[in-house]
């Protein structure tokens, strides 16, 4: 929303919500942000929560900042991510001290990290479906970690309410397009997170793709093996692995099912293929970018820092078709 | 058109075919297949043009199949080819004895062959645009040549116009999924021609995925650099090596406009990247998946075997939006 | 589902309900059909839900059936149904005897019937959203009953799972086309339904159209005034007279948010405009086809036929974007 | 284009046009315009052409404006249209001197008045189908011209090229919606040219439907008929009205194969069916909106004033699929 929407209903903007949220837009007012409630979600651009962390945090409330404000501990690695996008590139953090409190906020690697948290930064929608699809790889040592290389397409919503000549009906029907070629700012969280896991650095070739859909990523990964290995044992090291986990499914190898799966749902499913005869191993990750990608963890994550059920309002299957 | 559509114009299956192409479907005749004719298009499925082969080379017509039936000299790539796909697996070729004397139809690689040739092989779809977008980093050694990804995204139109469950309009909109992971048939010449030109045998992964449109192929492709190389030597040698070509563009580094620029017309379009900080090159290639990927690359293959200006029918720009 | 999907579980084809529903598709025993349920749902085409009625109600069992068998207490209403489709026309109906007893499964109109009923016709989908639309103005005698005019335009899904060469991924996409032009067996319900309304026989032109988008249907219902009226007492006919349903939303005069107010839930919305210039009501009223105009106004009659809240699992916005 | 594209070739702006267009954006410089040239094309929004129109027939070139500034010979139907949309309403027409000179350019009306035209105003693309569809009716006086509703479907680059929140490809996409219920400006070109034609005032309800596509207008008008008549008369008045018209071509009667038959070329597609229950005619009129409803039929327009073969640049099929 924008200054012009203060003083309307949500559901003047959103009329699916008509009945549902009548709530109305008002101004930010620092005096008031944060006073009286449990959290704070900021689904706001970079470089907003940042402005108002602080406050909210001091006023006892926790929060859950959809940018990247808050998903670095280390300021370089905010550098670094920061310097991927024009609009943020050389711009210092306006609340580095903040920076040692955050948590990642991806449960499948930091569900016990988050349970503490006061201040959680929501990752990235491209970062969930590669880092999930590369997680227990990674882990286990199953690839060479100078190999990797993902593939990301994502739908249209990925990009925001706010038009554009890029986004524009005409443009991008019946279009698809690579951008930010090996240069798109969720590279450097899926960096950051998957070298902890590996438990030494590691970087990676990412190329987004535009497709002309509303909602949903997909994530192709490709990297070589780094031992042999059959497929059925990587199959259950990735079942094993994320055994227990609400929001992850393994599918049957060599198959994908596709968006239709996921798309309205918090599911992150993903589908392993071993290239035997490249010894490589091909990983698709997918989620619904607004649902697991955004919103659906962030609420998973509100679950499990507040101690709900963390199925609580996300228990519900994909809409088909 | 099958059986049941003989005996209709083709503008009844077509109808923005009404004035312009009014040829009545007639029922396949062995007899007269070749007769009196310069040159048969054979638009058919796999396994049917190496039935009539022999006969229409025979009555001293020329033969341009759309199938993968003559894309290969080695028998044994042929038996790979086929055993890619269900259908053709462990099947013998019909017409084993042509084999010597066809040429793939990629006019930037073959294009005196298809000059001299009386049988071409038109190439696949994902094949034109993989190979195309290759060729130069092979021919000049830039890249590793253990180290290719393709990553492919197609339109559903090339899965032709017999319906299925697949090609559903409620199970393609607002979907993605990979399919055939790392098995889809277009491998197997992908790599038999870039293993020609390269001197030496090489495979790669290759990844197709249905994407919601109607057409177009991007394929993005990912190597690691052999050596030291900067992105503008890398350019100049692709620039240089498609000197001259009528339907490959170059884009600039780093932009790619996607597949609005090629849909409806016979270009290739190809951009590179260089991925400095994990030493990979990254390398874009689009094409109309109906145009340069089938029927616009045969019409330029044709208009090369009878020595017609090379542009023939094909000099249009792309349709837009 | 097809013989050929017996033995299988129902998330196999729909992969969305995998680990929500797994039953296995079985094969429909008459025997064993109504036995020691409570309902049946027939979701089948036409003819299917008539060779069983019988049996399920003899055995206790209520029946929502989704096919036109059951919309007509009147055979010969029910003739005129078939006679509009090529797969029904001239079939008489196979029990005709259980007419008398079925209910149209439209709660705006028949909620006390409904209650009451043990067979339920679940309404066609452009059905619901045309009579929702017209009901008050032919209720309250607004409109001229000659001059009705239904322009109805509707997703694919409305056309089921069987792939067709009409609904084909590449024909449809980027393209609309009107079929069945004042042909369409919904008309014949329409007709019947508003007749009851008016009190006496009504008939009017109803054309659909095929719209490159997965689920939705919009109705725009033109008519002559029979006499002089503002749009803001016609508003408010319609308001009063929907007031207190729990699934019909009026719109402000002349807007339309189109699909997405709805698509996901069970809503039908309906916006006014009075084209004063022309002396003529310009109705729209728009829903789901698969919630409203099946499933979900399946599930609202169950609801009331079994005496729970109506809302129940109906309770949620569209889903959006 | 804008302001901010002065300076940078067409092609920067439409990749497509890569080596066929990369002529520079320029400044409009209204000393240099229509200065040793044939014609100018204004495709530019209401009220620019207007402001430039004087000086271009003065220095003695034509005009093909593509807004509604010279669609009207009569300044209160120019008023009318203007009054019709929020951009214009209440604005005067800024060079009423001319009203009198310009030619509506519908060739298949005024196709004399065009070969002589110096000034013309290229059609509304709604308007174009809209009329098209309904001369014939008309004019043979076949319907009650009190009884006429058109119901108008378009693609979104109908909107143009510049992005809103409206056109958003998330918006959009999967979404239909009726706008400017009754309210269209082009309904006063439709009427002032059907009036024109009946000989009589005439008015008619007109709506249009925001539609999921980039290209295609889709228009259904329905008509009492004002006597009996059989489908086979009416098809037969129709033919032998369009009989040598180079781009309107009659389909079989109750049959629409839709905007695949015409997007990409200049072709009215027209259908007509009888609904003889309700004593009804139905006409759908389907043209590509940015060649038959924009540029293709300026072109056409221009052939006509420069005597050049009338299908000169536009003797194509539509584009499959």
């Amino acid at each position: 929303m924008g200054k012009q929407d203060i003083g309307h209903p949500l559901s003047h903007f959103f009329p699916h919500l008509q009945g549902f949220c009548d709530l109305m837009v008002e101004e930010v007012d620092p005096e008031r942000i944060g006073v009286g409630v449990d959290v704070v979600i900021c689904s706001t651009p970079d470089r907003v929560g940042m402005l108002y962390g602080k406050q909210i945090l001091d006023r006892g409330a926790s929060l859950i900042d959809f940018s990247g404000d808050f998903r670095f501990r280390d300021p370089s690695a905010y550098a670094a991510y920061a310097g991927f996008h024009p609009k943020t590139a050389g711009l210092p953090h306006a609340a580095p001290e903040l920076l040692s409190q955050t948590t990642y906020g991806l449960p499948e690697l930091f569900r016990e990290q988050i349970r503490q948290a006061k201040l959680v930064g929501n990752p990235g929608c491209f970062a969930v479906a590669a880092i999930l699809g590369l997680i227990p790889a990674v882990k286990e040592h199953l690839i060479a970690l100078d190999s990797i290389v993902c593939d990301g397409k994502t739908g249209i919503s990925g990009a925001g309410k706010k038009p554009s000549a890029l986004h524009h009906f005409p443009e991008r029907n019946e279009n698809v397009a690579a951008y930010r070629i090996a240069q798109h700012q969720h590279s450097v969280e899926i960096e950051e997170m998957l070298s902890q896991v590996a438990g030494q650095r590691l970087s990676l070739t990412f190329v987004p793709h535009l497709i002309p859909i509303t909602r949903g990523i997909i994530c192709t990964a490709y990297a070589k093996l780094s031992k042999k290995n059959t497929i059925q044992d990587i199959q259950e090291i990735y079942t094993h692995f994320y055994a227990g986990e609400p929001f992850v499914r393994m599918q049957a190898p060599g198959t994908c099912a596709g968006l239709k799966s996921v798309n309205g749902s918090n599911f992150c499913d993903i589908s392993l293929t071993l290239d035997a005869r490249n010894n490589r191993l091909v990983i698709v990750a997918w989620i619904d970018n607004l649902m697991k990608g955004q919103a659906g963890i962030a609420l998973q994550n509100l679950n499990i820092m507040f101690d709900f059920p963390e199925k609580t309002g996300l228990d519900r299957p994909a809409f088909y078709p």
